[in-house]
């Protein structure tokens, strides 16, 4: 029915340590509520009488073409969640047109990543104190011809994702990232603190557009603008970092706002469904990175899972955007959406 | 005692997917649950000793008098509540002194509808991309001289009601809308959505006045104005259409607002009370549909039940105007509401 | 421990229709459970190092002194509370050392409940279409010299309280409001909803200062300071009358402002604690009023429950007084208040 | 796992009357529920791509060095927590690398708690009308060599803390404290009311730099500036004083507006995780104090749960300083703090 049903399957069905470390935040999980609670807090603003007999969700990102704004969050630990499950999320993103984006933190070495995406895919990397490493992952990615590097910039260190914690989760240590001949642990602990925006000029040296995923303020964002980069990801880690940030949604206006154009914005976080997507376009996003959903489809039914969900969302915006009285995303704007209004009368 | 008592009868009474239906909104009901949170968040501002021995309910809408501001909203699927269903609706409308409309989605014809009227009474139209049906049920309308022609904009596709799907609602496939001699089903895959402002000339040249039924926003309420209509009912379907819109209360100040006069505005969606039909004349409605709690006084008595929930409403809305001190509907203006205030002292 | 605790009394030990009935609210009992949630939006301030070694709560209320700036509140039916239920009242109140304002609803005469009372003491009046009835009341009451007249402005028809009539209560054929010669059910037929500002200049003709009981907007307390009345009481009618009104803190601040010292303002409805009438005097009120608990200490103990109750509450005021800094109820602003903040930042 | 660990544990295990006279606040509790629900309220802003290989959480506290912004708060009782409470937890703060205040309301005299620290300490002081007991006390803190001298300012009267008493809480009698060699009975009868600015002379003239705690206002902010103090801790004594004040870090931010740099402001209430120490710090304030969660560490595992709990809560702070994008506490502006923004689009 919709995405919440794949949630409730993978509740039941998965070994409780993982759905823990999967669908667990950090701290109190302030953040992770607020992700949700800020798209609902949206009040969306239709227009009628437009004439949607010809209605698309199809769009471009960073300038290739996806049938919807839609991307498959790059997700650690897949495999753990169904056989091959990072590139079967890669095959399912393609099955329902969308985009995906490649972990690092996946048996598969970029090149499988890649030969198994159909369409829009941007490789995830993880900046690790060796640099010999993360050159290799990035000279991979180039080499298997990914559309962007996606460098994940909110994770100087580890946050403290306590309900994972309690729940007994440990990585497994037999789970090593092929392309680094690692486990996952020995890459926690190389991951370096001290990635700044000096070493961003390396990063483009590859030769890739970078998107930068973590960014949640305007400061950053113009920073990011300055710097060349291709798009940010308006994101807090799906509430897995630091406990207390702004939910990425509410952050998404200002950062926008400070880009003005000079790139392009994606969103992750609590989106779950098609409205919310819609919502994320009238406040300026380009796409959005749908995540936890994914794993959820992917413990289902694997790579027929995540077609069909992906394929649901789509569905839903296309039902949104025809009756916000909107032909394509190109048409919403920021008058179709407003926050819950106060108005004061008299 | 109040209108929550005919639906709580009709939730234990009526077959559980046909209640589902009824009852149910769009996604995750968002939208259907601010419609009634957005009236309890009005404040009334009550005048004392103004002297009101002489109380009237009585109005006009669209220039045809009333005995309450107050019209059963059209609803689909009359009959499957109760036998001959829409006709009782009006009956027991009429019989209260308020307005109906006659809903397109019934076994009974527009002329069979408005025979049973018995005072203000107007025919909603779905408009199908098979306009020769269209143009038929016009002309019925028009012939059994309604007094106005609602046109149903929120619906160019069919929200998707999730709690209806799940309790397996299926419309029957033996309901016939003879007016048309199409089944809902066939009917609903007919609707147009390529509908637009350019139709509304057309529609117009039957001779009724126009009322558009799904206005949210200020600038769909100019553009009505514009194009000569005599109302327009600020509505999200209840909640059954786009979830994530405004409550059809936080949406009334804007439209009311954007039209200055130039024609009438109705409201519907969560009206159970007859303090709501009180802050709504004080946002500038001239009146207001009240649609669910027909349907669960239709299946609790027939005409005899509708006839009683909506001369209960006529008389909290008497009592309302007592205590407001206002002596008929027209004494009623924005001073006498005010939002929830947030004052800051100091 | 506080006044909660007679309010649990009250609820299993009286008769559950009458409790209902003194309980319970118009409506939905949106108001009563605002009243209750306004004053507990409200901050104070506190301010430390004033020097409070001789906190006092002692003021006058229109000229007359009292211990501490309360009133129990005109409260109908106390006789069916407790044997000679409003005259105990008027005892414990002057007990207590605070002021008391005899209901029109009682068995007793005003001269027999003037002759009970100790301190200030108002009489409330309801007028009646039969003005020779209001005419009598009024003479008893100023031939009873009680300090003020009470007139209830916001009851010209009764609110209907639907919670009372759910548990089944009716107004006893045998309660005689003895000074009348009539039933409580004949003179609720009585009250003259015609009742306007016109008929103040007669009821000031008997000689006592007047106060108006039910005034929720500046307009109207312009309008009262105009007319020359002696005080305002901003009161909902504990939310017994229009449900969907302002909570009267909420509605203080609009009052205060508008009268601008021309008249005293009291104000009523769910006053509980020293620190709401902390707050109410920084809002700009003379004292308050107490209704409900005042009848559950009546319940639980006669006059000596209600001794107690409003000793107690007295305390809790001066306690409130010397931790906000104030010495006495002069000393506290508006500074000493403000509404939870929601600052800004950056 | 986190300090809420540590207030189950001793919520299960101590005695229940003391439980509930230290967990406990005044009233009905809102401003401790308001404590925990301001921190809550606040949304960090992380900066990312800052380089944080070498961050640290040590600062300076009146011109002291600490590992961390903390510092125990003065708590009475604590021998009744644990043996030799009061000592262990000076102890144990200082194992954690961070400051301590320690009580009046002690077993132990000044001079041993002193001698219990081993960094920053300031010694806690009730004012008493016997002038020579005060005296006695400040003299033995002055000798001890104290870093500071606390002085408590927002307990002229005892606020009423019901959850303690309806739990049974009496103070036990043979509690004596032996730098006064009276019990806490007769202490807390001697409390001085009239302390006032004035006396601030005096209590300064002893040498040791003054800390006011209890300050909510910018009035009394300013005041304390003009009056030479060397800090304030903006603080409503865990919401034991008077019920319905501002939470702490609602007040804090009026407080370091008005005190513009002349004096240190610290702030307790409420401080549980790391980030409420990181939006304290981006507030202005300059550290923070801790109370129940160092009485529940200490209940759990004496001075080593101090020394544990601190420990944590220094570890939250770092993890929090790395994600902030902030390489120390100084790092830490208002840039780094909003509260739940509420955009208005469009």
């Amino acid at each position: 029915m919709n995405l919440a049903d794949y949630e409730a399957f993978a509740r039941e069905h998965l070994d409780a340590p993982l759905f823990a470390h999967l669908d667990g935040g950090a701290g109190d999980e302030r953040t992770l509520r607020a992700n949700r609670a800020a798209w609902e807090a949206l009040t969306l603003r239709p227009r009628v009488l437009v004439g949607v007999d010809d209605v698309t969700t199809a769009t471009t990102v960073l300038g290739r073409t996806v049938k919807a704004p839609i991307l498959a969050a790059p997700l650690g630990f897949q495999e753990l969640v169904a056989r091959g499950g990072a590139a079967a999320t890669m095959r399912g993103a393609a099955r329902a047109g969308v985009g995906a984006v490649a972990p690092t933190i996946s048996r598969a070495t970029p090149a499988e990543l890649a030969a198994a995406a159909g369409g829009l895919h941007w490789f995830q990397l993880y900046c690790f104190r060796d640099r010999g490493i993360t050159n290799e992952l990035v000279a991979q990615a180039a080499a298997a011809r990914y559309d962007a590097l996606v460098v994940t910039v909110d994770g100087p260190v580890l946050g403290r994702r306590e309900r994972a914690l309690r729940a007994g989760w440990e990585a497994p240590t037999d789970l090593v990232v092929t392309a680094t001949g690692l486990t996952v642990d020995e890459l926690n602990r190389l991951v370096d603190p001290g990635l700044s925006w000096r070493d961003l000029e390396w990063l483009a040296s590859f030769g890739l557009p970078l998107v930068l995923k973590g960014v949640l303020t305007r400061e950053d964002a113009r920073l990011a603008a300055d710097h060349g980069v291709g798009a940010v990801i308006v994101s807090n880690h799906g509430g897995r970092q630091l406990d207390g940030v702004a939910a990425s949604a509410e952050a998404l206006p200002e950062v926008v706002d400070a880009v003005a154009g000079r790139l392009e914005v994606l969103v992750d976080g609590g989106v779950r469904r098609g409205i919310d997507i819609a919502a994320a376009l009238a406040l300026g996003a380009r796409a959005v990175l749908v995540g936890r959903p994914v794993l959820w489809a992917l413990a289902a039914a694997g790579e027929d899972g995540v077609a069909a969900a992906l394929t649901l969302l789509r569905e839903e915006l296309a039902t949104a955007l025809a009756l916000l009285g909107c032909r394509s995303p190109e048409d919403v704007t920021p008058a179709h959406v407003a926050w819950r209004p106060r108005p004061d009368t008299p």
